[in-house]
């Protein structure tokens, strides 16, 4: 950390901050510019936290060095991770794909569904039990009827099973039906449900919040591993901005930003980034170029029947299309299905 | 609702879809332009819930004409509402002011600001007991203990208690000891925690998400009314932009927005919106000239101690002085403290 | 046009707000809900261009139907447009590569990038010669000297040649030494700027605005178009958000949607998006991948000590690695270079 | 400026580095943490400008200390300053008011708001002879023919003018009929007009951009003082967000910024932020309440039928009340009109 002195502070000043600092066990430098100090900080920041630096006279401001998170960071676990769900492993060397409907909405759909992506190559079937939903009056979900169709899909049709979860009891029930939970974009920073996750030792996607940073992700992550949970994989689904011809913004620098500072796996979901099904197809694809290790794809049975997010899903012709396509791109970024 | 057409639609995908809007239970009107065609729906649309209309062969988009909220709707509510908390009334009569620490950190902390901003004229003391906090090496709050020192704070100086709650049992400590919670921004669309707020009876008070519309803060409003539990106060907190003069960009603009479409008191936070005290005083005169029914403004006896965001806490002269000259505001307004 | 009025607008307020489009010529079609009357609007809207709506009582809001935008439009040009500079055609059958320095520095720079970009299979030599810096005591490029050199450059490696203008002035100048003109994210709403790149009649690059819609960006083209000059290719460069990782937020989507809105060109600069060298590799395949007509890619000799924009650009290894790597995506994506 | 070295750089990179800084004539101050090294560059930074740092092996990032703004930097210029346009000041003491149409449109309607404008307490009439329109089939503006109507109006009613300028002949046109000039959002990165304005020696008012940072806009100032015109006024006039109940939003917060990190006045538009006079009187007053110098605000004979921005526009009574309920804001911020 650098503590950056306002200009023409008076020594003692400086002298006071950089004691207070020492006073802590930790060691500082001094740079004396000709309108600016600067004192950078070597040591543990943790014994810093009860201090409030910039509220010292004459401090301008604090520049922080290091990142706050660090069981997600690169720096520290340089190889990338590989989470191993069924037979199945997330990571450098395979494409995953996640498809299914965004809500479960009754058995036959839901199997219909999973056997049509299955076919397509999907190694994964995913469909909402509890659905957040911006409108009370929304559609919100079979829940505990819901995951058990998922079980039943993931069994019939040798397919790994992912469910988002909105609270301590659909983790539980999760648990007991499907192989990985999800944590939606609105409880990125939901710490209470990242921890639970955590505790729960299941494999754990993270949706990117709809106005996330980059870090702040990362932190959340680190919610999940600090609880003895490795097992994280990311998933961008578009941010919040200005624009309004797609429902987000794909944030696809998110990838290589992402591969350069941590070593989770990082997957695509251009299906809600964008909100409209002719825009997923080609999206997909760049997703696969710019280096993402899977995508998650919403496909619908009867798209103009869904009950929930009808106008992003793929149908099975178009779906099956878009796998076609995808392969070549598959094979140009080394990995396999 | 209005269904737009595609340019130059053909006669029978016009009437396939007014059938099928038709079949439902729900007029139509054609209007037909020289390019385009457009459909008018008239009835209840949650009748067409699903259907996914966008999916129709030369359907271009669908125009929602009425809002998705109701009871928070000032169009069906047209007075505008008041809270009763104790002897107090947070609505357009009073200039309600809550303050205090981020974070409870021990009792004596408490009891002397709790003393301070009594002195000072403010109704409520605040204080975070549970901290959602983005790195989780940061403190996280005294939970119950830090409840237990509110309740005691409230009645040793006569003050109304407000807290963050951010889970179910976070919600029934709170219940026992404080007068009122308090959903923060990273769980505004948490609607689990929003229903259980919701069925807890407790006044509440609803931050604007990050990265909220007015609509969707309304509807997270609706969650909690639609429970039963009308005593809902909202409070912009700022919104994230692209801007980093600031912590956030306080959205000033949706008090007088909120005033039309919502007939709830909203109030707001200068202190987490911008992160710096310097900024505070000149937005809280400005919140109140702009029609707030109340501020939440950070106070600590040790800013430069504090165990969260000591940067933007005033200090009590500093708060002290603050409310003497909001006086003449207060007084413009119209209301009383 | 839609006009919606207030809830249980009286009858006579909707007859004279239909009234009054009518006595301009346009029809108007009433549909009548239960609460809310709307008025669709049939004809010419520019008849109306004198009217505010919006301020007649018991008008709540005018919802548009058609885009504003109509040249550019490609609801009126299904086909998508080709754009030819000397023997290159850029459109849907190949895949444009632009490539240079940020600012031509000198002349042995400039040619001896040209030669490398040839060489690695380019077939534009890009070079800024009038540079829009934030800070006025930022290098403002060489001007006319510079665009000497590109002129240069480009006849003695067989490439076309692309320089930004800023002002009539600059347009002029570069009439006489390159093929096409940019005009720069910071200047796509200079109107005037836009009108004179149209009356030049020289092709025109748009790049995206900072923080402009696409249907800005479509409008912005629109200025060229109407003045008689059709060869416009829009170039997407990042847009700003809240995310600091990378400058700007690459906004991939604008691609699929260009394509679906316009029938205009669409290239892509990952360069200026990220800000960071290594993000481009990646981020470019993904253009590819996603559709886009063509790259423009920041190369420099010697980026440490280029003038400006160093850290983003690539050495010439790293650009002739990059476009071995882009073969698969451009046969993938069934155009040629 | 500091410059992050990566984690564990080895010493042979710090020292090639910090050489490099000396060669230039700068003094380096190295500060050895645990992982990271940093070097403190003490001296001036343009020495520096032909080096692309971050391109050095083992170079994590470079943070600036020091704006690059300096004549519009409160650190060397601590004085408020005040811009004197005829009998009028615009500054600390003042609170300015410059009201009128968006776009002058005719001689009577001119002189007609002039004249209300005036008797409400305004002390200059706004008007746009040139409109930058996001269209080009919108109403562009009378151009010289509305500079000499502004002009006229100046001389009956004893006001100051302003009118706005997009581009060299536009001021070149201004100089000789009113007394201010404006520079709009869409060119306050327009460089060549900002040296032009500059050089015009006429005070200008410096819209904030759409998508400015506060330093951005700051920067812009600096391109129009170092052409040694001092008389730089700015303007906030609301910024681009994912929020659509305004169009955009305007950030009051910039007030007390600008007030810490600049000398210049200061003055606020709530007519062009928000889009909607309903919210114009609210922000204006909270504009006051936080310390703006001043305020522009759209005003009209007839709204409904303003060529221009009506929606936003107030009507005479309506301003006539504001500017009514304003006096207590003016005395309690102890300016004067």
């Amino acid at each position: 950390m650098i503590i950056v002195m306002k200009p023409h502070a008076p020594e003692e000043a400086v002298k006071r901050v950089a004691g207070l600092v020492q006073e802590k066990g930790l060691e500082t430098h001094l740079s004396q510019g000709k309108e600016v100090t600067i004192i950078g900080v070597v040591g543990d920041k943790t014994k810093l936290s009860n201090e409030n630096l910039t509220m010292l006279p004459w401090v301008d401001k604090l520049v922080p060095i290091t990142e706050s998170y660090k069981l997600s960071n690169r720096k520290f676990h340089p190889e990338p991770s590989r989470v191993k769900i069924k037979d199945h492993e997330i990571g450098p060397d395979t494409l995953t794909i996640m498809a299914g409907p965004c809500a479960v909405e009754n058995e036959e759909q839901l199997m219909t569904i999973a056997r049509e992506v299955k076919k397509s190559g999907a190694q994964f079937v995913r469909g909402g039990a509890y659905k957040p939903r911006t409108s009370p009056y929304s559609f919100q979900g079979l829940e505990e009827e819901g995951l058990r169709y998922m079980a039943e899909a993931g069994k019939e049709y040798d397919l790994c099973t992912i469910c988002e979860v909105i609270s301590e009891e659909a983790i539980e029930a999760a648990a007991k039906y499907v192989d990985m939970i999800q944590i939606g974009a609105r409880n990125m920073q939901n710490f209470q449900l990242l921890r639970e996750a955590g505790r729960s030792g299941m494999p754990v996607l993270l949706k990117r919040g709809l106005a996330a940073t980059i870090d702040e992700w990362l932190n959340a992550a680190e919610y999940i591993i600090a609880e003895g949970n490795p097992q994280v994989v990311l998933c961008e689904r578009g941010i919040r901005t200005y624009e309004t011809s797609t429902r987000n913004t794909l944030d696809l620098s998110a990838v290589p930003v992402i591969r350069q500072k941590s070593h989770l796996p990082v997957i695509v979901d251009p299906s809600h980034a964008t909100g409209v099904c002719a825009y997923v197809p080609p999206l997909a694809k760049a997703a696969v170029a710019c280096g993402a290790d899977g995508l998650m794809i919403e496909v619908h049975n009867d798209p103009e029947h869904a009950l929930s997010d009808g106008p992003q899903s793929l149908t099975f012709p178009a779906f099956h299309q878009l796998m076609g396509e995808l392969e070549g791109y598959i094979n140009l970024s080394g990995r396999t299905l």
